[in-house]
């Protein structure tokens, strides 16, 4: 049997053409598991081959629901990733079901289990070091997704969504420098992640382009989280010849560093300038409100929504990578150096 | 024709003694626009009368969703309620769909048109200044509704889940006089809400209770927000004879109270202790960490999830109206009064 291709290809012609039944092409369609290996491998040769569409997961009048998956909600960036996902999802009638997946296989499973009980319309994915099989699993779903600031997972064919992260980097060294400070911190993210590495290259940068060295004394480890902003300011705090502003690359390590000065008898920013990365709603409340860069989530998760209903209805996506930009924020963390 | 209370009322029965066709019914029963007004006012009555329970709604292998409603996504604590359901949810292999209504009538439409389309186990409000047409057409689908921390909406008749307000305020402002603070300055909530009332009550009790009076000039009036604290921190500090002392009533306002105490050169806690209430993630991060009541906001989630999935069941409720207990978390905020 050959296939037009121009011509939606139906479950009928699948069926045909694998020498099975009808009922078996929809079980392997719906994951279940009662079909012999071969069998479904078979199927799921043909339905890739003929780029057949599931009709249920890409409806016009269809689940009315989208998914957006963390891999934890304690992510301080959550909320501002949802409010933009659950706007433009509500404007277009559609819902939102937030999941969180612990990065457990268990959980991931009973989150791929909830998926098949239920229709959707598309996945946003954050940040999710995505385990090779859920991916196959949704790709075998036939269902679209968007991945939301791709931390470290480049090599996935979907579109992702980020943001200007060496940019960044480059600004707030760049805002330090322009305020005289010569001796500039640097509170590093995990190095397994693009973002921490582009944000340190940004700093590196600007070093270099003012003619500075890069001393890597200045440059301490963190994971992203406040403990590790404390621990780091504190080594940083603690050198012979201690540094007089500290950027920190995440919001919750700069106001770790926050407290690393205060224990110290010293004060942000008279004595130490803090700049972060990321402009969580947290930043504004700091006392002093917290200069840092700021990365669009809400507009990322925005985008992540329109890009994802628009692969549902079947539409191209133009750009599959896109950065947003970043921004410097200045407030009352960042002063200029007095020579004493 | 009458009704044996003990059997379960069927469409058929009550399009029989409405005088209408089953698929009449069937309308009222889905939302829909195409029945006249009288005919509906009718079969809404039976359905009433009769205790008719939809089907589709509370179903043994159901929606598998559970929508979570709140006015703004921009509430601090949002995404602590959010952990709390999806960590229920997800077990229970229910999806949990996130929605805003952002107070705007447009918007409820909007959500309400979301839920006809698709099906909802229940629905967990969260301090939802609930629209009376709302809450009667959630009613009429027949989807069960739990109400999370009922701000001042106590007459409908729902299960309701909130925290011990009043306690709170009395714990923290006798944790205040036991560091010897006498006089302590109060940054209060917005007065039309029962949890504002009954923090300011309780910090009235314990003062009460210790035999100090109640100094009108130390209540400060604040909407919960980070500027109502600073403003009134601000105006507290600027008073004649000033309090050592400031509890708020929401850790944001307490982090605009530090920035009130930093703007005047003095220091949380050596020059004035700062207590507030909620236990926000925050409030570990800030610097000095915060001394504060902890509301169990993941736990009041978890609640309003088995609550609402129980309810989906068909379940009874034993209890309605839960207050979970609040509990003081003292940190670095709070400090003895020191006699200069």
């Amino acid at each position: 049997m050959t296939v037009d291709e121009g011509r939606r290809i139906t479950i009928t012609a699948i069926a045909q053409e694998a020498g099975v039944s009808v009922p078996t092409v929809s079980r392997v369609l719906n994951g279940r598991n009662d079909v012999a290996p071969q069998t479904r491998e078979r199927v799921e040769e043909l339905l890739r081959r003929h780029g057949y569409r599931r009709r249920a997961t890409r409806p016009r009048a269809g689940a009315s629901l989208i998914d957006l998956v963390f891999n934890d909600l304690d992510s301080p960036w959550a909320v501002e990733i949802i409010r933009g996902v659950e706007d433009v999802a509500h404007a277009a009638g559609v819902g939102t079901v937030v999941s969180a997946i612990h990065r457990r296989s268990t959980s991931t499973r009973q989150w791929l289990q909830n998926l098949r009980t239920r229709a959707t319309d598309g996945v946003i994915l954050v940040s999710s070091d995505l385990a090779p099989p859920v991916h196959a699993e949704l790709r075998r779903l036939n269902v679209p997704m968007v991945l939301v600031d791709p931390a470290g997972v480049p090599t996935l064919d979907i579109p992702t969504i980020g943001a200007t992260n060496w940019a960044g980097g480059l600004r707030a060294t760049e805002h330090l420098l322009s305020l005289n400070h010569r001796r500039i911190g640097f509170i590093a993210g995990p190095p397994r992640l693009l973002c921490s590495r582009a944000r340190l290259d940004g700093y590196r940068a600007a070093l270099e382009a003012a003619g500075l060295p890069v001393d890597h004394q200045l440059i301490a480890p963190g994971d992203f989280y406040h403990e590790s902003g404390y621990s780091s300011g504190t080594a940083l705090l603690n050198l012979a010849d201690p540094p007089t502003a500290i950027f920190a690359s995440s919001d919750q390590m700069a106001f770790g560093a926050y407290e690393a000065v205060r224990r110290r008898g010293l004060r942000v920013p008279d004595d130490v300038s803090v700049v972060g990365f990321d402009d969580l709603p947290e930043a504004r409340w700091s006392s002093p409100p917290l200069t840092t860069v700021r990365q669009p989530l809400a507009e990322m998760g925005l985008l992540a929504a329109r890009t994802v209903l628009r692969l549902a209805r079947g539409e191209a996506v133009d750009t599959p990578r896109v950065e947003l930009s970043t921004d410097l924020v200045v407030r009352d963390s960042s002063a200029p150096l007095v020579q004493r």
